[in-house]
């Protein structure tokens, strides 16, 4: 962790959804470090000891809670924010599920599932995946965002451009993400970390684990930002290519439909080499392999891969 | 270079589209090293003296020449031809251009524009781009494929489950490919030579390079393989993401949209930051930059992501 935060946003101060009217639980100036104490996705309704038939039983009211808001000082619509990702404390505990309804293969993976995890917070390195396996983790914060300008309370699930459930594995540490404001004060809160997720979250949860975020909050005045955009200080795949990558594909006139045929493809290989689980292979994916877009000009076809680190299992 | 081929395949043998009635050039037992002298996607028609004038004048039936086919001994529908690429030897030219009609902004790009490139061909490293930045090389090829069991002559330009244009920028030295067999032999052909391309080739054309390449092609019986697949020998980013990235993002329910919209952000911030004009950031970015789905599960909104690496300007 690099500087220390001047305020704690202790986990009591989350809200759920995005709503310019909620009032803000810190003032801050421009520059500011914050500790955000970040609860787990499931609202802490997954523990150590949930089973899969805990997953029936979610509330999905508590579903994904962020700290905040914070109100910083100065900052006006057309300004972006600047969030320098300090870095993570950890919790050690972490979990990945299948949810019925959700995931890019929602419609192939009816049935729930749940994969329990307990990783050395101090260490990290890998994780060790019943199933078989261990992923590298990288701690980062799913949801990041700002309130919008659009009155009443808005869904927390899906994305917008002022960010929020971005789940971009690459919002890691030493990371500088910008976020385009639209409210006086901005709004900025946080929450939904994982300790590791592969691009796409295809099955739609990561390793989602409750810990402590440490960010700098800045402005950018006048920035008139479209989309939220980032810098990383350093490569974003070195913790798990070292050993190269197993590559499937999904080749035909639609992103969607090549992505899902990539996943498949995967799926089917995993279960094929390893002897596991479709529904394991699954999340496994969803954990730490990438949905890249080789090619996206050769018309009618476009190109979809699966890129799944064979450092997983070699 | 790693096998010595046992034949090579010169650039005179080459066809255009995919046709299984076309008559093999070599036939080879599994196992074969080959060499193919591939020509570049333009049919040799952009040389060191060419200007954006004659983007205009390009006879666009002789884009995209493969070598071969070459018929492998023992090939049946149901198979997989395993393509080992050894190598290349590349030619120290190559170009990219805007061509109208092509691309995923061509809707906003409609001016033909060309930029040379004259590379160590020995050393590879970096190239120079005229209009600013250096952008490291990794040569590969970008249509590798087999005759498909359909008859008559299929336009190479869309990639297929046989292959073909695939442009995928991993299928490098050291990789193995994987491709499945329609017709028996496989007829196996290559060329669409690149000496760096980004995952996407977003502007329709990499850094098109005509290049000889190795590569030993063998059979695995029985595979019943759905779409092409391969494994890559370690990192496939090392080359060019030692300063890490900039990274913009588009975010919405539409994949497509999403990458477009991540794209032109780049382009804006690449414009804004080095004093580029936008049609040769958008060129820059064919040529180095990547697209990934950084989310796909978070209805109604995907997160699209376009990656430029900052060793590029730094």
């Amino acid at each position: 962790m690099c500087n220390a935060p001047d305020y704690t946003i202790h986990r009591h101060h989350h809200h759920f959804g995005w709503d310019n009217s909620i009032v803000p639980v810190q003032t801050v100036a421009p520059g500011t470090t914050l500790e955000f104490e970040c609860i787990d996705s499931s609202g802490g309704q997954i523990t150590p000891e949930s089973t899969t038939a805990d997953i029936a039983k979610l509330d999905f009211a508590k579903i994904n809670p962020v700290s905040g808001p914070i109100y910083i000082d100065g900052a006006e619509p057309g300004d972006a924010v600047k969030v320098k990702i300090e870095g993570f404390g950890p919790s050690g505990f972490g979990w990945t599920a299948n949810i019925p309804g959700f995931g890019l293969l929602a419609d192939q993976f009816e049935e729930p599932s749940l994969q329990l995890w307990h990783y050395d917070k101090d260490k990290l390195g890998t994780s060790a995946y019943g199933p078989g396996g261990r992923v590298p983790l990288k701690p980062f914060a799913g949801t990041i965002g700002l309130a919008p300008a659009a009155p009443g309370e808005h869904s927390v699930v899906p994305p917008r451009r002022m960010g929020g459930n971005l789940d971009i594995r690459d919002l890691a540490a030493g990371t500088e993400l910008y976020l385009p404001v639209e409210v006086a004060g901005a709004l900025f809160s946080m929450g939904d970390t994982h300790a590791a997720q592969g691009d796409g979250e295809v099955c739609g949860t990561a390793i989602e684990s409750r810990m402590n975020a440490i960010v700098t909050l800045d402005l950018v005045k006048g920035a008139n930002l479209n989309m939220p955009r980032f810098t990383t200080p350093g490569p974003v795949t070195n913790h798990l290519d070292q050993k190269g990558y197993e590559v499937t594909t999904g080749i035909g006139d639609s992103l969607m439909q090549g992505a899902r045929d990539a996943l498949s493809g995967m799926i089917d290989l995993l279960c094929a080499q390893h002897n596991m689980n479709a529904v394991d292979a699954y999340m496994l994916c969803s954990v730490c392999g990438d949905l890249r877009i080789s090619e996206i000009v050769d018309q009618p076809n476009w190109v979809v891969s699966f890129y799944f680190p064979r450092v997983v299992f070699e």
